[in-house]
């Protein structure tokens, strides 16, 4: 193992909300050792949608993307959003370089299979092209990957970014220790979802499948605990998952998940 | 010298136009050795800030970009025309990475000061990183920049493509020969601007002084002839200035210039 590798997602809350994405910048830029970036696009893909009239359709959070909809993301997310992000991370003497999929080549996908939903260019991730990330390292750069992937056909491909965030963590986990982020708005994997504090501090496999059998772990935690536990069952060394508060050293109230 | 450099920015006129971006792509990914891809936005970002109700006011072919414009910029150059021209050169087996200024800290500039006209946040460029970008050849990575740079300071600006090709080509001449090709919609700088074949093939110092004495060198030509002579005077070793086809080995009609 060469060294460890933070790989952070950002949740949604924090594109848009300038404020919360400094606290959130100066918290990663403040972090030790080589680290890695993942963000969505938040609400702005839908305002940009909507002002230029072009209808958001979203099925279990996952949009619908036609031909329309991908070039409002591609201008979103590989545009505003992720170079507004490596700006301010370079204002903080972060050399941040931004990355969609296509990039580099680094993230290979298919467009999704058309079952009973046809998601449109939505891809599923096949291969991450470990080799160029870590030469981006090897470099002193620090990736900031937005949510997009492509087909190596010439097709861009929109992505979930907890999915590629879990994908780059398992692919880098063969050359490092990996620890995966998923920074959002709450402080963590709740016991109780209206009770803000009640975070679970530690899970593993047991425990998982005891709060799935409780009903504790549902709706929209569901998936990025699938995420986890499949980036856990591929190597990466442990997943976190909190709110901003998480990155300082010295806090406690989040949730790790380990074996 | 470690090898010969390419650096080829693109005209406008093929952003937009997929037919004749494909055929420049294929030429583009023929080139042989290491190589830059520099582009603006056409008039994607005048279309955009239309479909927005955003104002396009442009001054002597350079746009005056306010904080909405700027963002505009922002979408359609380091987004839309950025990633689906590294998507289709990947489609290609040419291993693009697509960059602003602000990635990698490649490009620093400032706001142009307020004189008669107030450009807004439009950036003259100070400093190329060089270094990153050879990190990333050396990688066997193929650069393709967008027009837009950064000023350190977590402020995104907006750059003049042939500006930034141009002072590309000089940082790197250090290291490497260079050749700094201007693809547009013309065979060459043209003796009739009513004749598209009268391209003056070849320009040196002494002819370009003859040119400009006789006006035949004036309006939009005059600032990429400015670039040209001044990037040679900085150890660049040659510009080519044509269309498409100039970048074919077997053509000869298009404009070189040398000191």
């Amino acid at each position: 193992m060469s060294s460890d590798l933070s790989i952070i997602k950002i949740g949604g809350n924090l594109i848009g909300d300038n404020k919360a994405l400094d606290v959130f910048l100066d918290a990663f830029c403040a972090m030790e050792g080589p680290k890695i970036l993942v963000h969505g696009g938040g609400k702005l893909a839908t305002d940009l949608a909507d002002k230029l009239g072009v209808k958001s359709e979203l099925i279990g959070g996952r949009r619908i993307t036609d031909a329309q909809s991908l070039d409002i993301i591609t201008m979103v997310y590989a545009g505003l959003v992720n170079k507004n992000i490596v700006s301010k991370l370079q204002a903080r003497g972060c050399n941040a370089i931004g990355l969609s999929g296509a990039d580099g080549n680094t993230i290979l996908a298919h467009k999704r299979l058309v079952r009973e939903i046809d998601f449109g260019f939505v891809g599923d991730v096949d291969q991450i092209n470990k080799e160029v990330i870590s030469s981006l390292l090897k470099a002193g750069l620090i990736p900031v990957f937005c949510a997009m992937t492509h087909n190596g056909k010439g097709q861009l491909l929109n992505t979930n970014a907890d999915t590629i965030a879990s994908e780059i963590a398992i692919a880098m986990s063969g050359e490092r220790t990996t620890t995966l982020y998923y920074c959002f708005e709450k402080k963590g994997v709740l016991l109780d979802v209206e009770d803000e504090n009640s975070v679970i501090e530690h899970i593993n496999s047991k425990k998982y499948q005891e709060l799935l059998d409780e009903k504790v772990i549902a709706e929209g935690m569901l998936p990025k605990m699938q995420n986890s536990m499949h980036a856990l069952a591929n190597n990466v060394n442990k997943v976190c998952i909190g709110d901003i508060s998480m990155l300082d050293p010295l806090s406690k109230l989040f949730t790790t998940i380990t074996l």
